[in-house]
């Protein structure tokens, strides 16, 4: 290191080869104690700890002078010699835990206040304190891993892009406002008064226009923006690994995408088989009730419709005799043994999905059944339930009878409820794919059509014909990427030809003079030769996060915000100067 | 490529060794021509042109009737064989020019309208209309090479940093408004009414904070932001490479961006020996009147205060005989053969320049004097004028007489305006670092100090006592990038202690309270043990313009914005509805 910077070795490095050596170490005072007329002094670095020794006698007077009065957090800069530790003090859990440096200098670079908090992993400080103080958080060697980590998976999957011919383009972060989708960030124009630029919701419409204009293959590590209310996990400002291809077929950007994953993934010791699964929209809804699955476990989602068409429980048959309706149930294992006022409690969660009321059965584990409904069940009824959902004392069977899509979301927000409740472990990752949704949903509400991934997307062309008489038949080229039961990444085939995007966003209620206005300089270059194209885009944060297990976005964003969307260190956002706002030519109101 | 895409080859990459392969290209159709009962294609793709011809007999009808009917910018895909061009009909200066694709099959993947404008190099068309239908102009050659130069130069610097153990961070782009500087982009708050974040100018302020924060190592390919009013090359977004270093010594960081910028040229076939150059800032402004040179060529500025001490030409004698005046002259070979008209032109050169008028000598091919100040000269005075100015027939010798550096910058603009004027010839690419700047400048009229960098950088530390007394004395530990003559990156150590923070930012105006207000996190942030620190930001934008040899930075972006802040394609900056300003609480005046 020597060339680039003070120091001859990080706080990480040294080990018994280097005894003998004399180094120079820069870093923090993590730790400092006296003992036995001596003083240690634990000097940390983002790379590691290393122990100094400070030895009256041997150090020199000055060094050990200095070294009574450096406190934690200090920077100091050291000169020594590296020795080993004596037999009984070496620290087995450091992998600098051999050796130490005897100090014959020493240079304070700085003094420090005491920080407000610990720097050590774990600490269990309020949040708002933590980002405060966000310069004293990232010193804890966790965060530091964090940040290393994120690094080091985005720039492999960089070099995996890269050679694949993939040029990063950088896309305007001064873009122009859609009312579509999520609300944007507006940012006045000065220069042009009462008109706004808006901060990207993604450069979707770009990346497209890119492939029009040639560039065949594009990625970018973009920034994107959305102005929603931030749910915990939320972030106003977000990252995602774009990519485009031109020329392509779904399963060519696929394939793509796995071998740039795989590479990017294995660079932070993550490994998995390719080709990763694919599980098509309707199976992961109907098994896991779920288009982003967990399949690390069970607890699958079961069809009982056929046992309870002549079921005298109304609830049950009506929707086993009513066309596009099921009765669907989970066996959550253990929870059979709960307390009723456990179980009762489950009725709350099953609303909060969607659910009118909550079903179950538990299966005691002294053979008893506790449970509202079985009065309305026959023998057979019972016996063809507990056959088909593997039955055993300390059950918990669970079921929702309605619409199914209905019941696959209510039955999949309570299995993976179930899961943390019941703590069943899920080792490892889990990444596949969810493909072939649907193109469109529909509002039950206003019976309005929306795009299930979003209105560029490339319907399947046998359904073309079925975007004015059936639209919900219509499927898509799209593909999920599932990691862990999140949605990490997404992508689609694109409407390359005008008349076809004109005619899906008409399906989505735009005239077509809406839809010119708004997306014409899409339309206009769809009509100038656009190829075939698909591309993926990638949510750094969450993936990031599941990497390094935790709870949260933040802890992988160096300066995040609150969920009232503040920056609590630098403090913002603020109030601007009245000249600031005449001029953009605005009044706050 | 065929795992990826649907071509087995690029259209720039097939060979003499390839004939008799079969292959499947994909692109646009660029020319077609009807020739002796066949049609001939050139397919384009972005890595090249390949010729593809079309024969009835041995095309088969059906590819042969197709091809009829495209034209111009279709994207098609084609099957075929590979086999050698008729030898009189090879094109040498093509790489792909010995061989032709004799195709089998053809299919139409999408009609294209007639473009606007030509898909070729060098066009002439308006830059309006070039933006208006920037998916067209990109598919132009040039512009590819463009956008793939960018990519690989972005890429090698990324690879130098990751293998010196940077890491890339991420800082916010709504981050808190600071009047400082230029113009802030403001971004209204949804969350907190009449609050705006910032765009930010620079991550100078996090990057430190992250140096604070243990990170050592940082950088970013970062987006920045100015609202100033566009002069012919500028962007209200625009790309830097920033990085910082802690624990380092200014020798130390500029041999660390030495070693990353070299490897980066590198990839781009641009070598340079290190260690570059180093040119004090008071010795470029006097030698070349800039302290952003470019030494391809002469035309040195000459100090000739000593020579006029005791002239008749009193503007000369009042200069040289006052501290801090300067008499002196540049001399541009060739244009002393100039017309009177054209030599009377420079004056307004000058004036734009600051200069309150211009006098020069020419000095006639015949040996004749042409000029308004010689009049006045002594002989002796002449005489020694030639020899210092090295005079031959055809020079022509400009002056400038009043305080230094004002001399300095008249003549320096002077110089440049003469280089461009006469044609001189700037081969190559020159890079020098220009080091040594003053931490201070003043204001002429107010009397006011400003940063020469900025605020946050470190003065010379012998100068620091100076602060109060003399603060054009104190020194500053600063060094830019000088490339071509532009200033393509700049950096500086950094203020790590609190209490000198506070002193600079006083210097420059700040009241204690006033500093607390705008800056009290970064005070904050250096009493709890900030590290010595170090960084540079390269411009991007720029570099690759000049690496391209292209007029404007424009040229090497995907998507730019006109003089009037405008995206033509997309039409941003617009209106947005009065739902999205009720949303921010705004009004727009």
């Amino acid at each position: 290191m020597s060339e680039f910077c003070m120091a001859t070795h990080t706080a990480g490095e040294l080990r018994s080869s280097d005894i003998g050596q004399d180094v120079v170490l820069c870093g923090w005072v993590w730790r400092r104690r006296d003992h036995g007329g001596l003083i240690f002094v634990d000097l940390r670095d983002r790379d590691g700890v290393t122990q100094l020794t400070f030895d009256p006698d041997n150090s020199g007077g000055e060094a050990f002078h200095t070294a009574e009065a450096i406190r934690p957090e200090w920077p100091i800069m050291v000169s020594g010699t590296v020795r080993a530790r004596p037999e009984d003090t070496a620290n087995p859990n450091l992998p600098t835990g051999e050796v130490e440096v005897l100090v014959h200098e020493v240079v304070v670079l700085n003094t420090s206040k005491t920080p407000p908090f610990q720097i050590e992993d774990g600490i269990d400080t309020a949040e708002d304190t933590r980002l405060r103080y966000r310069y004293l958080d990232l010193r804890r060697p966790e965060m530091q891993r964090n940040l290393k980590l994120r690094n080091d998976f985005t720039f492999a999957i960089r070099s995996a892009l890269h050679g694949e011919d993939f040029l990063e383009v950088e896309t305007p972060t001064l873009a122009k406002s859609t009312p579509e989708g999520a609300r944007d960030f507006i940012v006045p124009s000065r220069i042009q008064p009462g008109n706004f630029y808006a901060l990207p919701q993604s450069p979707q419409l770009l990346k497209q226009l890119l492939m029009v204009g040639g560039v065949e293959r594009y990625y970018q590590v973009a920034k994107c923006f959305r102005d929603e209310d931030l749910r915990a996990d939320r972030q106003p400002e977000f990252t995602q690994v774009d990519l485009e291809m031109s020329f392509v077929t779904q399963d060519q950007v696929m394939a793509m995408v796995e071998h740039v994953l795989k590479e990017a993934f294995s660079a932070v010791g993550v490994d998995f088989e390719t080709p990763l699964r694919r599980i098509p929209y309707w199976e992961a809804m109907d098994t896991y009730g779920s288009d982003k699955p967990d399949t690390r476990y069970g607890m699958h989602l079961m069809d009982v419709s056929d046992i309870f068409k002549a079921s005298r429980f109304k609830v049950f048959a009506g929707a086993a005799n009513t066309e596009g309706e099921r009765v669907k149930c989970i066996n959550a294992k253990g929870a059979g043994a709960w307390p009723r006022a456990q179980i009762d409690k489950l009725e709350k969660v099953a609303k909060t999905l969607g659910a009118k009321g909550l079903a179950w059965i538990a299966f005691r584990e002294d053979g008893s059944v506790n449970s509202p409904i079985v009065k309305f069940f026959s023998d057979d009824e019972m016996d063809a339930l507990k056959a088909r959902a593997d039955v055993e004392p300390g059950d918990l069977v669970m079921f929702a009878a309605c619409a199914r899509k209905e019941a696959d979301e209510i039955l999949g927000g309570m299995r993976c409820h179930m899961a943390d409740a019941l703590g069943i472990e899920r080792e490892g990752h889990d990444f596949l794919w969810v493909v072939d949704f649907p193109m469109f949903e529909q509002d039950k509400a206003t019976g309005r059509y929306s795009a299930e991934h979003h209105p560029f997307t490339l319907p399947v062309e046998q359904d073309i014909q079925l975007i004015d008489s059936d639209p919900l038949a219509v499927g898509s080229y799209t593909y999920d990427f599932v990691m862990d039961g999140f949605e990490a990444g997404g992508g689609g085939l694109r409407i390359h030809n005008e008349e076809l995007q004109l005619k899906v966003l008409e399906r989505l209620g735009f005239t077509e003079e809406k839809a010119r206005e708004q997306f014409g300089f899409l339309l206009e270059a769809l009509s100038f030769g656009a190829p075939p194209m698909g591309g993926f885009a990638l949510g750094l944060d969450r993936v990031c996060m599941l990497l390094v297990g935790a709870d949260s976005i933040r802890d992988v964003m160096a300066f995040p915000k609150t969920s009232s969307g503040s920056d609590l260190m630098q403090g913002a956002p603020s109030q601007v100067s009245s000249a600031q706002l005449k001029d953009v030519s605005l009044r706050v109101d």
